[in-house]
Parts: C-alpha cells; sequence; structure tokens
C-alpha cells in the first residue's frame, strides 16, 4: 500500500483527546473515506460529532467495526486489549488494527495471547503526544504533527498491516520509530511516566503556604500533575518494573546531589548540574535515535 | 513617598536577564529620570543601551552611586553583600538600596553585619520572575508585570526607605509580600529551589537513546535545568538547609508513591495522584498567602 491511499473507513474506539485528535487529523488530512466513532457514552460521542472530530458515531461494537478497513483503539491501556479482541470478533478479514497506547509490554502480549490468529493484524503504536486536559474538547487536529509515533510490530504481524500501520500513522503527520514492546517501555519509563511521577511528587510536597511565591519552574515542574488519575494509574501498573528502575536512577542522581550539597562543595554541585546540563545539549545533538527508524 | 512620585535617578547594579528587565520596565514606565547601569564588561554595558534597558553606564561604582536615588543590586546572590556595602560608600545618605537576590537570609544578615548605621537604607527584596535563559538579550520590559515581589525588611530599616522599596517593585509592576528573610527562604526551598533540582536530577537520569521519544512532559520538567550552573550553585549554597528539608519532604512523597507501586495497590496509587492534585487546586483556591501581604 502507498501512503497516499485513501485508508478507507476508519473506525475510533474511545473518542477522547488522543481519538478525537486522529479523527479531526484524518478528516482536516482527507486521509479516509468515513470516520466512524465507537463508545459508550452517546452524548460524548455527539459532542465529537459537533467538534468535527468524527463523522458519525454508534455504541455498537459490530456495526463499526463491520464496515472497517482500520481501526485504531484509543481506551485506557488497561482495556485496549479487551478492546482488540472484541474488535476482532466483527471485523473483515483484511482490518489493520493499531491503538495509542502508552505501554506497549502488557498490550501486544496480551493481544498475541488472547486473538489467536487475527494477532497477525495488530500492530502496537504509541503517538508520542498529548495533554493533561483529556477529553474530546481538548482534541486538536495537529496533535500529531511532528511527532514520534513508535510502532512495535512483533513476530507474527503480517506485512500488509504493517504498511498500513506506517501508513496510518504517517498520515497523521508522525515520523515513526519501530522497537520492541521491551524497549518502548524501557525508553518510555524514563521519558514520560518517570516525569510524570515527579511532577505529582513535587505538587504533593509543596507546603500550600509556599504556592503563592511559585513562578514558572513550579508551574512547568508540575503541568502535568493535572492529568487523569485513572488514565496515569493504569499506565504505571502497566508499566511497573520498568517505572521503578527509571525512578531509582532518578533518586540515585538526586542523591548525588544531597551529598554535594551536604558537604557544601561548590564545585560538586556545579559540576552536578553542568553534568545534567550536558546530557540535554548531548542528546539534542544526536539527530538519529539508537532504536530502529522508518522515515 | 507617594507611588506616583519619581524614583530619581536609579543605578542598576548588574545589567543581565532581571537587572536589564528593571531598566527596561523603569524606563517603559517613566518611572526614573535616569537609569544608570553599572558593572565591569563594557561591551556588555553597551549592549544594555542599545536594546534600551539603561539609558547610560558607567564601570565606576562611584560615578554610578554618588548620584542614585535608588540603587538596585542584581548580581548573583554571592556578591550582593559585598555590592551593597561598597554601595554604601559612595551613595547619597539618602539612597534606598535593595536587591534582587532568589535568597535572602544569607544577604540580610550579611548587611546587617558588614553595613553599620546604613543598613537601615537596605531593603532585601526578591521579585519572583525569572527565565532559564541568561543575559541582557533576554530582557524583557514585561517580567516583573503581576508577579510577586517578596520583601524582606528587618528592624533597623528606615520608614522611607521602605515605603519607597515598596513604590520601586510596586512600579515594576508586582505585587508585594512581605515576610522575614528565613520564611522567604524556606518557602522558595520549596517553590523554586527544589523545581529546579528536580528538573536537573530528571536530565541528569535520562538514558541518552529515550530522549528523541520525548515530549512535553520531560521538556517541561527539564526546562529549567537550562539554568545557569554559577548563579544556581550560588543560590543552593546560600540556601542550603531549607533546600535539604525541602527535598526530604519531595523524597518522602516520591517514596510512598514507590511502596505504594511495588505493591501494586491500584487504590493506593491513584490516591497517592489524586492528593497531589488536590494540594495544587486547593492552593490555587486560596487567594491569600499565610505571609503579611501589602498590597
Amino acid at each position: 500500500m502507498r501512503d497516499s491511499e485513501s485508508l478507507g473507513t476508519v473506525a475510533i474506539k474511545g473518542v477522547g483527546l488522543i481519538g478525537g485528535s486522529i479523527g479531526m487529523a484524518l478528516r482536516a488530512r482527507g486521509l479516509a473515506t468515513r470516520v466512524v466513532g465507537l463508545g459508550r457514552d452517546e452524548s460524548k460521542l455527539r459532542r465529537a460529532v459537533e467538534l468535527g472530530a468524527i463523522d458519525e458515531f454508534t455504541t455498537d461494537p459490530a456495526s463499526a467495526y463491520s464496515r472497517a478497513d482500520c481501526v485504531v483503539v484509543c481506551t485506557p491501556v488497561g482495556s485496549i486489549v479487551e478492546d482488540v479482541v472484541e474488535c476482532f470478533k466483527y471485523a473483515r478479514s483484511q482490518a489493520m488494527v493499531t491503538d495509542a497506547g502508552s505501554v506497549k509490554g502488557t498490550i501486544v502480549s496480551g493481544v498475541l495471547g488472547s486473538a489467536g490468529r487475527d494477532a497477525e493484524r495488530f500492530v502496537g503504536a504509541h503517538p508520542i503526544a498529548g495533554s493533561e486536559r483529556g477529553g474530546v474538547e481538548f482534541s486538536r487536529r495537529d496533535l500529531f504533527e511532528n511527532r514520534v509515533c513508535v510502532l512495535t510490530p512483533t513476530d507474527p504481524v503480517c506485512k500488509d498491516s504493517l504498511q498500513r500501520a506506517r501508513a496510518f500513522w504517517r498520515g497523521l503527520g508522525c515520523s515513526i520509530v519501530e522497537t520492541t514492546p521491551e524497549r518502548h517501555d524501557e525508553l518510555l519509563a524514563s521519558g514520560s511516566h518517570l516525569p510524570h511521577v515527579i511532577a505529582a511528587a513535587l505538587a504533593a510536597s509543596i507546603p500550600i503556604e509556599a504556592i503563592p511565591l511559585t513562578a514558572g519552574a513550579f508551574r512547568d515542574g508540575t503541568r502535568v500533575a493535572a492529568s487523569s488519575a485513572e488514565l496515569w494509574t493504569g499506565i504505571f501498573q502497566a508499566n511497573r518494573e520498568p517505572l521503578l528502575k527509571a525512578i531509582a536512577r532518578y533518586e540515585a542522581e538526586l542523591t548525588s546531589f544531597v551529598r554535594a550539597l551536604e558537604s557544601n562543595q561548590e564545585v560538586e554541585i556545579k559540576n552536578w548540574w553542568l553534568r545534567a546540563q550536558q546530557r540535554l545539549s548531548t542528546s539534542r545533538a544526536e539527530s538519529n535515535p539508537t532504536v530502529n527508524v522508518d522515515a
């Protein structure tokens, strides 16, 4: 399949921030012939139509999946496996199925374990974009532009589905990175899940009286602590081991700062700070991530 | 002195981001008859004139201070005491002297200990505004608009100087909060210095390969780690004990998250997250900080 071909009818399961933004981008870019939203709450789905996120909606899985050429599951990570399995009950034999979950190991192995041969049409995906504000009201057609989407194809994936998943996410404006589910989860534990944990820990630790005297450092440092408790509890639990390791690495860095400050060693404090800065600039200078890039 | 009176000739010692922004605001708002920049590096001072941050410059302390009605010292925290003491060697007997240091305890006690009777004309101040990008090039005339400026007047401060310091900072667009130097340092340790430390610890802990897969959470969470190593080493050292306490409080929060995640307790993880969120919203709802507000 060439990238310029239509994706046909796309079914989006879960039309919140991510699902709604996918729908808006598909419609704005003319990538699909029809965008169907599938969910449980009719009033939210109706709102998604009003906002231009989807062409139509249904609460009936059979109705949505039986006519879809592509399906993207945008529900919370704890629901994705069962949603994908349900999709395969009704989907056409040629349909490509992908998801947008922030964790990949548990999802991909769950689908492999439950979907039988259908699993070859599932391509795990994680478009790295979002907001601390959930819901279709905050959807944006440009949410995925110039963002990375990680695909985690595993052994039984058929070539056709993989090519269509690449075309799907690339069509939304993403550049594609491919790696294993396990590697994805390790990297995202450090780069996304840890920053969420420390934002909340900062919020939790500040004395109420100090907040009126805060400025940009505190505001930016706690921004993502406003994210949904349900969503993030699910992500943390689905990525427990890699996240615990990332936190341990982070705590070790914090401890080396504390040691330097306790002993009041100017040079050590400064070098600690400079080392952190250098890591940021080194990494910005590296144009190629070490994972496999398909672009 | 009424707030609408001219501040007269203002000398700014140290024309970087903060000093430059003060000069721009004074000039844009017509608050001073003359804004004189004092520093050591002529090329930087010349650039400050070009950028409209100051009317003129000198590298001679006597020349700047002997004609100033107000002096604001905007050098790094480790230099402020000696700069204030030097200022008193040349300043007029009526001149009001203030500073913009991010730490107040060591500075105020240093001035009290070194300046003799002149200390009554010094009003410690901390306008809570800044940027991770230093230097006069990044100065902005609106940097202080709608920001809080903390004043830490101590016993020998004369009424006239205090009123003029209030008028000075209020004139730049700040609302004024007054408290003790020690209380300031405790509150800022949690609300500003700690967020800087954890931003750098996050930057230091991330594997290089994970950075291409980061998005807003990591970017915002590490933004202030780009701040000057020299400036921040000085701030951390000048506020060691309160900062160590703030870090310990923060580490305890992080540890309680780790315990909940280790035992995979969904309810505990979620409640930890909700408690952090609640702290942010509670504090936003509180309109009055518990410190004394003069507004």
